[in-house]
């Protein structure tokens, strides 16, 4: 299934707070009706199997004003948000986007101008990745929100699940972690880059996200994927599924060398990087046979990957001298 | 493509109001690649080929707080209208419902009890028709709003058109029109009905609506159908679509026997029962040599069905005296 995201909201009826979890958990997995291509919605996508070679992944996500972009955030940034989010959830399963739909909830400062910049980006994505607009829906709204449900088609018949992980398994990562996090505490004044070059390059990274999409060529040489929305740790997490542990390489946690250099400077902690959100980033599990494979196919597509640790039994998340890796409160939906 | 729906909104930029069509015809349609299965976004849904023999149906709709529903609504009627104006979608392109994802943007006086009437409701129209939820997204919202994708495949692998019609075929129209309207003026008491019981059937039209689902059985016996959602004339002209015109018996348009009595007793003006939309009801036209089969299908599946015109050349939809139906103009979203 489409994991449900960005959710989070307090009851006090029935005496038990509405989480995603509860939500998902108690009230929409009963409506999957137990099929299999639902994985019992513990997916960021689901599928249908079309013939015995094929199936059709299936992945919608939602955006809204004030919770993952703001009013007068450019509009070209909104629509790579909305696109990158989608592609990226196609790409953790192992497929390419094929088409989509869009729902359009618009407010009255969406004009003509805004529009424009808008599906300009939304044609340049396309292009890019050679997929197209199926149709979609307008409705009128005080805020901006937008929904949209992307269509990938299998390319080797293999559609990649989200916990199908064992003791041993090798722990990747692709890019950098934290660039769109620092990003966004720029923008908010709470960290400071005289630099103007390297302030736009976290700026871009924040505003503009660009999807890893070598999750198709990577889906016969891996067992798990999954994109980070959620942070590393929580979306590794989510691989291991109450059932392992990791064993992880802190200093290997892949970060750019802008980055590098304010956690040098004590600008930056460390365990904020590793707990953030919305950089699009894989999470891959595989083989250690399938090493030379993987890094072949990430340098073919001038990908940085990064071998960080291993799956193991030991429950947790933690390094070789058994330090756990914290996670901030603020950064789990749950608690 | 998934027609956009409920759409208004005005903008003064570019000199040009903003309406649903300039937003598809200017900005959208240039993003369907010139697909075919996309009908250049003049059908309520679209389709993929998936192979020689079948076709993948895809169609979505958002319903709004304040627009298609209110606050105080009972869950079960909100879960009925979304997947009612998807169903609908799906018949009137000829095909059953397959499977559905979901968009909830969920406002804080969501909670377990108004969750569990939702999906209970979701679930007994998933049983009703053989379809499960496929997955979705969660966001938190100042009010309640919900997109739907659904996804139908071709039985007889045939996806019927929006506008695809000649002169002198049949035009028929499924149900009755105007029961939804008038439960709706009954609610915003512009309407009073005395006898409970009528009330009460007119009020659970409104709520409680129905998709006619006999269009995937229709579909080898017809060219064109359309699901009523804008109101029986808005509904005609697309699939009139500019090219002919309708000769319509304007007597022989089915109304319910309680929407009969309001008519004779002049509590109701006959023009706002054929001009009023979310009744849910399909327009069918088909060639004459299909009648009988057409009405077979209807009495095999208790669906009352009415033969109301033909297609003819000349331009406009009007009677045998050349009188004109006249559309209100509150019922046009681009006046």
């Amino acid at each position: 299934m489409l994991l449900y995201k960005n959710f989070w909201m307090k009851s006090n009826i029935l005496k038990q707070k509405l989480s995603e979890e509860l939500i998902i958990n108690k009230y929409l997995s009963r409506l999957n009706f137990n099929k299999v291509g639902t994985y019992n919605f513990k997916n960021d996508a689901s599928y249908v199997k079309l013939n015995k070679n094929r199936k059709f992944v299936i992945t919608t996500d939602s955006i809204s004003e004030n919770i993952d972009f703001f009013k007068d955030d450019d509009p070209k940034s909104i629509a790579c948000k909305i696109i990158t989010s989608n592609l990226s959830d196609l790409s953790s399963m192992g497929v390419m986007p094929y088409a989509y739909s869009l729902n359009l909830f618009l407010p009255k400062y969406v004009d003509q101008v805004w529009l424009r910049k808008f599906t300009n980006e939304l044609c340049k994505i396309q292009k890019k990745y050679s997929f197209y607009l199926l149709g979609g829906d307008l409705s009128s709204s005080k805020t901006l929100k937008i929904s949209s449900t992307f269509f990938g088609i299998s390319k080797y018949n293999k559609v990649i699940s989200q916990n199908k992980v064992k003791s041993n398994q090798d722990i990747w990562i692709t890019g950098n972690l934290g660039d769109s996090y620092v990003g966004l505490q720029i923008i908010k004044k709470k960290i400071d880059v005289k630099v103007s070059k390297i302030k736009n390059y976290f700026i871009n990274k924040y505003y503009y996200p660009k999807p890893c999409m070598i999750g198709s060529e990577l889906s016969r040489h891996v067992t798990s994927m999954i994109d980070i929305s959620d942070g590393f740790v929580g979306d590794l997490k989510k691989i291991l599924n109450n059932k392992y542990g990791a064993m992880i390489d802190f200093n290997s946690l892949p970060v750019s060398l802008y980055t590098n250099k304010l956690l040098n400077r004590k600008i930056l902690k460390k365990k904020y990087i590793f707990n953030t959100g919305d950089n699009y980033e894989l999470i891959i599990v595989s083989n250690k046979e399938k090493r030379n494979k993987i890094l072949k196919i990430a340098k073919k597509n001038k990908i940085k990957i990064s071998l960080v640790g291993k799956i193991s039994n030991k429950f947790g998340i933690s390094d070789d001298s058994n330090n756990t890796l914290d996670i901030p409160k603020e950064f789990d939906h749950f608690r």
